[in-house]
This record gives C-alpha cells, structure tokens and sequence, in this order.
C-alpha cells in the first residue's frame, strides 16, 4: 500500500521546471569530498583551518561577503575528533516557487529557508540533503502557489488527468452499501473537513522530508552518499514561520525573555513506544536477536524463571514478568539519555538517509524503525509585534548538550545588548558566542566550559534567526 | 509474541487470595439487569425512578446513609432515550492490598478508588468492569506492598520459581556477542536503568486494564456481558493521587480556581496516527473494505483520475493525490468531533469489552484498533496543601459535551461558596448542580440550558472528589 501511495504522490510531481528541480544539483558527487556551506564562501586555506580537529576554529560568515538574508547570525565548529570532518551541514536561502502549470492569477509565491543537517556514519546524507531538500519543499509548493493565496478556503477536489474508468462493480461493498442506505442508517458519511492553508503547508514539508529520503536511497550508490542525518528545516512562507525537526536538533524562540520551544527531539527515549509497537507488530523485523520488551538492565541467563521489570509498547509504567528465553535476547530499545540506542546502534529515530544501516555484525536492518517525517510547529509572526532582541535558535545538538534553553536565551541577551538594535552583525555574533560558549577552552584535560566542565567535543552549529520582522531585513 | 507475554505475566499472578480476588464476584451474572452503583443504595422504587428517561431524575448519594470516603460526590442522570437504561457506571471504595505471600515487614497497603464507566452497545461491560477493575489493581499491587512502603529503589529482579534452564547455546547470537565482545566494542550495554516507585503503580494499573479487558473476553458469553465501556479510574496511593484514562470521560482538578487538566480524550481524531500506522501494517484488519489513508471528505467513483486531499498515518498536514481505484474505499477514520468514527462504527478508541464489536452487515472486527490501555497521570497530594475548595471532578462525556472545564469550575466554586467549608454534603451539592445543569431542564424542545442550546442528551455521571487531604475525611 505504500507502493501506491508513494505512486500516486509521485504522479502529482508531474514535470518539473528546472530552477524548483531538487535533480538539478549535478555535476560531481556531492557526497565525496568535504566541504562547508555555501554561504560562508570559505577560501580552501579557510576550509582547511575549518577542517582543523586541534584548533577548533568558530567559522561565521564574514562581515565583508555576501550577508544572509534577514541579518541572519550562523557561526559552527568541528568536533573534537569523533569523526574526520565537520558532518553537520547548512543552508540558508531564498527560493522563489515557480507555478507548475495552472494560469497566473496571483503574484509569485518565495518562501525563506534555513536546514540545519547533523549527520551521522559519514557526512553524506547531510551534504545532499542541506543542497536539495529546499528545493523538494519548492516542489511540493508548486502545486499550491494560487490556492494558498486565495483567501476561501483550498479546494477538497482538484481536476486531474482523465483516465479510464473501471466499471462501477469494482467498488468496495461498504461503499455500494452507502450510496445505497438511507441518510441516516449509517452515521453521517456526507460531511466536509474543512482544511486550513497552514495544513497544506505542513504537508507539503513532511512530504517534502519524505521525497528527500526517497531520493537519497535511490542516488546513495551514484553520489557515494553515505550515512543519514538529522533535519532541522525551518521554512517563512506568507507570514508563518514552520519548523519542521526530524532528528535530535532543537529550535527555540526567545521573545521578551521567554523561551518558546519549537521543536522536540525525537529519540529511542522519546519515540520508544512507536518502535516496540513496530516490532511488535513486525517481529521479523528484529531478527532473531532483538526483544520488543524493555528491561532495565539486561537479563543473564542465570537469571531465567526470575522476575524482571519490563515495559512493553503499551506501557509508560513498569512491572515484573517471569523471565523467559525470549527475554534473554538483546531489547530493541536500550540505555539512557544520549546513550539510548534502537538495536544498540542508532542514538536518533529520525532523519534521512541511514538505508544501508545494519546492526553491527548482523544482516538485520535499522531503517524501517527510522521515520523521516519531521514534526511541523507554526508560529505566526503577525500575531505579535517583535522588537530585534526577539530571535529564533536553530541548533543541532552539540549545542544544546552542554547548553540549556535558559542558558542560550541568557547569551544571547548578553551579546544583543553589546550591539545597537540595527547594527545586522549582532546575530551572528550571539551565533558565535554561542559555539565558543558550548566547545570550551582546551586545556590539558580537554576541551573545557568556565565551570570546568567538559564543553561538547561534537560538531556544533548555530543559527540566530531575528524575528523583528522581514520588512526590515529583506 | 503477545501470547507469550500475557502467559508470563499471568504466572506472575499466581494463586490469588480470596479477598483482592477478581473472580470472586461470583453470583448471577453482572451484565444481566439494569442496576445502579451499589453506593447510591437505592430502593426499588428509587432504582425505578433513576432508569425513567421523561422525568430525568438526578441521582445522589442521600446524606442519611452511607457516606462516600473523603465525603466524595457524586450524581448521575440517565439519558433522554437515546439507550433503554443508564449506561454508565461508577463505583468508590478503600481497597486493603493483601500480601501474596512475602513476609511481613511493613504496615498493610490500602488505596483509595473511585471509577466511572461510560457504557456503549449495552451497559455489560460497564457493570462488569465497575465491580472488579479495583480489584484487579489491589491483585496488580498484592507483589509491591512492600516494594511501595521501601525508601530504597524497587528492585529490578525479583527471585521467581526455580525452571529447568536451557542450554547455554541456545542464546541468541547478539547475546554471546555481547559476552564475548570486550566491553567498548558495543555500547555501554551494562548500565541500569532507574525505575521509580511511581512508574511500578502506574505499570501496576496498566496492567490491571489489561487484566480486567481479557477477563470480559474470557466470561463475556457466560456473563451476558454486552458492549463495551470507557474507563476513567483515580487510585490514591502513598500520597499520590493516579488519574488513568481510557475513553472519552475527563478529569480535572480545580486548585485554587486554576484547572489542571488530569486526563486526555481519546478518539479517532486524537488517535488517528496510531490507527492509521496499524491499518497500514495490517491491511488485511481493514477487510477490503476500508483505506488507511483519510480523506476530508467521500470520494466519489467519477472522480477518480481527479487529486484530493488526503493524509496518511505519518502526516499531521494535508496533501492532494491522484485518486485511485483504492481510494474509493471507506477511510478507517472519518468524521468529525463527537461524529468522527473508527470505521463508521465507534467513536472512542480506547476502552474495555467491545470483543465482538464488527463493522456493520460485515464481518471486520473493530476490536484490534481499540486499546484497552489508559493514559496514567500523576498528581502529587504532598507537594501543595490544599483547601476544602480543591477538587478533583471525574465526569462522562455527557458532561464535558455541554459543560467545558472553567464552567465546571465556576459551578463547583459558586456552590461550595453557599456551604461552611466543613460540611461534608457540599461535594454532593456541587455533583448534584453539574448534572442539572448539563441536563438542562425539559421544554416544549426537549432538555434545554438557561441559553436555550440543547441540554447533554447523554447518561451523565459525576464524581467531586475533594483534595482538601485525606486526613480530614478518612
């Protein structure tokens, strides 16, 4: 049923024009070498200093070069060793949505984007998916460009291609059934959802997330795409700014002070439930090596025909159950906080990429516990006057580690009070400090914060987004 | 794989004491007669005047018998016809747990209960389930009384019955991996996980819904057990008040005149993804009769080839497809609010019974998209002190469907105000004056409200529980 699906909507797609077309970004493989954004516009000296594990060097975007738009701030740094390169990626960008076919009663539809990719097993997934996933979300909106600027309503029903019809026959009993029945046998069948212009924009973005997966199963092996990624997408279209997460990123608003989270981070901790109903439902899925039961330690064999605490898809509480020979094999979710692993192997349960992801040593598959639809908030720029110390943060979680919510909101204060309302740099300096803030100093026992603690050794990349208003900035 | 949990957890309950003994409400069967909580101590003639849809009489506890612990209130009105009797149910009581066979190192354990059961297709389950789910939490409880009462960590093994063990070789591959591998080759797989004593009550109930939801399955056709029912319970524990959900009533506690929500409805529309995810996996649940996708509205067979709007189970947004030939069929969710419905048939997706709930004139079971699992929250006694004011209102749908929670508020502060904070019957009253104003008053028009919209038509029940402590009452 999938199948269909995934057919029907890729009917929808039809041809694309060349400027919206996410296949458009050609040329070499863009999963090969190591590269940062675009819009830092990095010499190869600088890429190399940015490429750098020893120093660890805050990059941001010169004060000299091009600025991004709306003065947003964005600073980054590498890990401290854990992996070769940098594997988080960004994009920032302005994309206007070109209609796809139907005549032109309204003005051009742009929208403002800002991605923020953490990749995972090789930085692939996160290069292919900051250059292209923009340009599925401009192609999901194609379709949409007059009927989300028309005041009434969308439309249920669209026209379509014609095609041949099967014979009336072929429709489901219950459907003969209701078309049969006097009005009032069966409940009301006849009713109309109304559905909101926001809602075709979250759908849009989530099955913009899905085609961006899609394409990079069918292109890993061309492009040497490896890995998978976190998603953190955040898109402003005619007032609304979406943000759309898929991973363990995290956007907050800081407005007047107070933080509004805009995101929540999707792990084997937070999603547990999903993942043993899944496996559940899908034993063979878990090979023969995996339980869907969650135990809080694991079990010994010597230990069998004791009793055991457990929680199972159904459960938020725990209880003892006798422990069987089943039991003995590993939990499909295990461990705590940032340990927490599906198949002792993924700390996150979202994102794209990961399709040839297997348990270690094993021919069982991650992916299908994997989602790749991203959870949409919308927050409404029009509802509320913004003064320019009102931001929105987007950071993967190298940031967020080390920093909590409050503290973030405090360092940016701190710098935005430095810095003249107008002064466009500010955002990237509270963008920078915030990097420095969560990497530390290295001292001899590593990387350290003020309070001697261990700063994050992760990639860590920062965008300051101010929400004082587009007509401002653009 | 549920066959083999359900077996290990029902060893664990092995020989059951004769007091805390969910079978031991033997006699005639439960869902047989009309009949009215065993609280409410009605005579004949009373049970007569309750089960009478033109008059509507409101039914309370009198004050000369018996009064509810903590002076709780209650009220309850049948329906304007719409079923032949009351369908909901309720029922309060102080259960003692008895040990199930440790020694005795702690005081006996005791909880409070109250219950409300929402009837559908038949008041069976509802009765059934109001006379024994407590009992079924006390047998839950009979292995944790001493657990509960240890400041210490619970346990994560328990000692069980002595089984003959398997060899080692017969351990899944992951497992001798495991031991063989050196400790960092694979996460961190020897931590322990923290579990509260909170999570072992909250487990404990889980799973005595579970119990009690196969023990309507098991004795349903010797019982007459007809239908199905919602089940909202409170269970105070140690200090904690346990608020589990399952169903459409609600619960909340007005503190201060601030209201804290203690409960979530569960319907098609609040759990449509969960549904959906199941009708996808499972297609051959949904006959060939239902899709999981869901449309705003039907599809008509001369529409096909058109695009309509639709989302799928991993979808919050909306997007247009092509339709297609499946597409014609039902979707497993449709409607909306009180009308939406799991396969044009029921309009709650959680809840007891309902094992031989189909589809109508077909031969697909409902049941497998039902859950009979609550939600469970928790509300800490100890951590606020509370004034007679504060209390903790149960209700059925009937309730809510006219009355949103600040009017709950408003009428529970304006009655209690009229009453001396000490007196016992001002629980009663504010019950009492909940259900007749939801009920309405009767007209030319039907029952109708002060502002002349229709009255609940529904059963309504109404529990006023008062959390000025325990102390005062018990």
């Amino acid at each position: 049923m999938l199948g269909r699906v995934r057919t029907a909507v890729a009917q929808l797609v039809g041809g694309l024009g060349p400027a919206a077309r996410p296949h458009a970004c050609r040329g070499p493989p863009v999963g090969g070498g190591f590269s940062r954004p675009a819009f830092l516009q990095l010499t190869s000296e600088e890429l190399q200093l940015a490429d750098d594990h020893a120093g660890r060097a805050v990059q941001s975007p010169r004060e000299s070069r091009r600025r991004l738009p709306w003065s947003t701030g964005y600073a980054e740094v590498i890990n401290a060793g854990k992996s070769q390169h940098n594997e988080d990626q960004a994009c920032c960008e302005v994309v206007v949505v070109d209609r796809r076919c139907s005549p032109r009663c309204n003005p051009d539809l742009c929208f403002h984007y800002w991605g923020l990719f953490d990749g995972h097993a090789g930085s692939g997934a996160a290069v292919m998916a900051s250059k292209l996933l923009h340009l599925h979300i401009c192609d999901q909106l194609r379709d949409l460009v007059d009927i989300l600027q028309d005041s009434s309503p969308p439309p249920l029903c669209l026209p379509g291609i014609a095609r041949e019809l099967p014979a009336e026959q072929n429709r489901a009993p219950l459907a003969q059934a209701d078309a049969e029945l006097p009005s009032d046998a069966l409940p009301r069948f006849h009713l109309e959802k109304a559905v909101s212009h926001e809602s075709l924009v979250i759908g849009a973005i989530e099955n913009a997330f899905k085609r961006m997966d899609e394409q990079i199963e069918r292109e890993r092996m061309t492009r040497l795409v490896a890995g998978g990624c976190c998603a953190l997408a955040v898109v402003y279209l005619l007032g609304k700014v979406y943000v759309a997460n898929a991973g363990d990123s995290r956007a907050i608003i800081i407005r007047n002070g107070e933080i509004i989270p805009m995101s929540r981070e999707f792990t084997p901790e937070t999603e547990r439930q999903r993942l043993q109903f899944l496996g559940f439902l899908r034993p063979e899925l878990l090979g023969n090596e995996f339980t869907h039961l969650e135990f809080p330690r694991r079990i010994q064999h010597k230990e069998l025909g004791k009793k055991m605490l457990y929680r199972d898809q159904n459960m938020n509480g725990w209880a003892y159950k006798r422990i069987e020979e089943d039991d003995l094999k590993f939990p499909l979710i295990y461990g705590e906080g940032k340990k927490a692993r599906v198949m002792a192997t993924i700390g996150v349960t979202r994102g794209l990429g990961d399709h040839d992801l297997k348990v270690y040593n094993s021919n069982i598959h991650i992916k299908p516990f994997l989602s790749c639809v991203p959870e949409v908030r919308v927050y409404d720029l029009t509802q509320y006057e913004h003064c320019p110390d009102d931001v929105l943060v987007l950071g993967t979680d190298g940031l967020w580690d080390v920093t909590n919510d409050r503290e973030v909101a405090d360092v940016v204060k701190e710098v935005l009070m430095d810095y003249e309302p107008n002064d466009p740099c500010r955002y990237t300096v509270a963008a920078y400090e915030l990097v420095v803030r969560s990497r530390g100093v290295l001292k001899e026992r590593g990387w350290r914060l003020p309070n001697d603690k261990l700063g994050s050794g992760d990639d860590i990349s920062v965008f300051v987004i101010p929400l004082g208003g587009p007509g401002n900035y653009t």
